[in-house]
């Protein structure tokens, strides 16, 4: 089923113990677009980039069925820029630079073609313009999932807490659940986070896993132990593509199936932390995500 | 089948955001025995205490099948005291009082009775006891399971690496087995730790699970998100309890089989940390752990 993606395309830089890049592709939007397209070949792309950005990588999303009919080339302006270096644990970044450039008055148009499109992601961005999409939209999508972080929680709460009311998703980290609702406990966090609109909210716990609650339900998805973490930029945004893709393809939104989704999201951002960017993404096989896939039902299966 | 089990029998004194306790029942070997005796009546302990020690708690264990011949009580001495305080996120707390008294000669006699135990179960001690208990035995145990703490790395680091190669599972939180390992990553640390002679691994990791190694298979177990965690003092204890306790009840020693058991070792934990010290485990009824493993099996399944 048809899905809108919204979010940044962009520049990243990135530093890890590993090794470093020159400018690549990042942005939360190309994240989840990439990943969606695994799943459904009816994606919708709403961005911004300067006339900087590649062609080569908006003619991959191009040929894996991603429409970027809503993607704006600002000719003469430049891309979003971030740039940034992991500690050696990975669990913490000191930004280097964030250049806003064409971001800095992002107005998200949405093409005629993309009304009625029954899934909507809303990639990490200001909460104002998460809200605008929402609200160009003719007719509510079937599903909202809104992923933010806690820099909105510092600089625009008011406007972050209207939108969270208008979505039915929230993903975010463990400290952000815990900034957004005051509570220590996860699980009292969950309610708190539940009462402020989302029926459902996803708690990414990184190299922990991911808990999904709805109503005093819970999931319990692990995270891959891997030999080596490369590089976890964009695992949260692959891992919302992962999702809301599964969702996509299958058409359904029960919560049973919201669990399945929540393994497929996992699968795919353990790709993702496996190379720089988006390099091991772009030419993920079938195969390898099936046995991806098979490794997550091992890990996880008892038989009490 | 018999299950031996050695460790501390101690008072505690814990203070958490919760309240504070005066001196209550605390130490591995009383976690371990309370536990295990939920799963088989052929427990035996090995520990030493003053005759400061209630006789209520023995006497609780021995009504529970736990034979308590090997429990050496010193006339005129005091019991092994340990007192702390958590911080407000649970996950560190500062030791206000280490008082080894009874424990600072103890001598692990293993009665005659107690020979032949086909399970062992080594709580926190020091490696140098744990190894004299193990040559004490007149056959080795079908299975030896050692848990131990970053402590002992650092004082007493080549006696626990003799005491390690002796066993056959080995349970540690994360960060110990990164210290151990000086490996960060858990993969790698888990292979590294095998190659020091336990065939099985488990990292325990909290409210985040725990892991299970052996060769290149690995199992996550979750943890069960709770609303509050009044007083984790003792959980790591009564994880290994209860995973002995499955164990040596199943009699089954299998990969597949200790899988379950990390699932019944993670259940037990849960109500472990609902109250203060033991008191939540010594009136826990089949229904309620039958219960909890249900709610176990709900959290972590799907259906890919």
């Amino acid at each position: 089923m048809s899905l809108l993606v919204v979010g940044s395309v962009a520049f990243d830089a990135i530093e890890t113990p590993f090794g470093k890049t020159d400018k690549i592709v990042g942005g939360a939007a190309s994240y989840i677009a990439l990943c969606s397209s695994y799943f459904t070949k009816s994606v919708n792309l709403v961005a911004v980039v300067g006339d900087d950005f590649p062609n080569e990588f908006v003619n991959h999303l191009n040929t894996n069925g991603v429409n970027t009919e809503g993607l704006q080339v600002k000719a003469g302006e430049k891309s979003f820029f971030w740039s940034g270096k992991y500690h050696n644990d990975m669990n913490s970044r000191d930004t280097i630079t964030t250049e806003l450039n064409v971001l800095a008055d992002f107005d998200p148009i949405i093409p005629a073609s993309y009304q009625n499109c029954e899934y909507l992601m809303l990639g990490n961005l200001t909460p104002k313009i998460q809200q605008t999409v929402i609200e160009r939209l003719t007719n509510r999508p079937k599903l909202i999932v809104m992923d933010t972080m806690n820099f909105w929680m510092e600089i625009a709460m008011n406007d972050l807490l209207a939108t969270i009311k208008m979505v039915d998703v929230l993903t975010i980290n463990d400290e952000e659940a815990r900034q957004l609702s005051g509570e220590y406990s996860l699980v009292k966090a969950a309610a708190k986070i539940q009462a402020m609109g989302p029926k459902y909210l996803i708690i990414k716990k990184g190299e922990h896993g991911a808990l999904l609650f709805h109503g005093k339900e819970m999931f319990y998805a692990p995270a891959l132990p891997l030999e080596e973490v490369f590089d976890p930029t964009g695992a949260g945004d692959t891992f919302a593509g992962g999702f809301i893709g599964y969702l996509a393809k299958t058409g359904d939104i029960s919560f049973e199936n919201m669990k399945n989704a929540v393994i497929y999201g996992s699968a795919m951002a353990s790709f993702c932390v496996e190379r720089f960017g988006t390099e091991r993404l772009v030419n993920l096989t079938e195969t390898e995500l099936n046995n991806r896939i098979a490794e997550f039902k091992k890990l996880s299966a008892f038989n009490v």
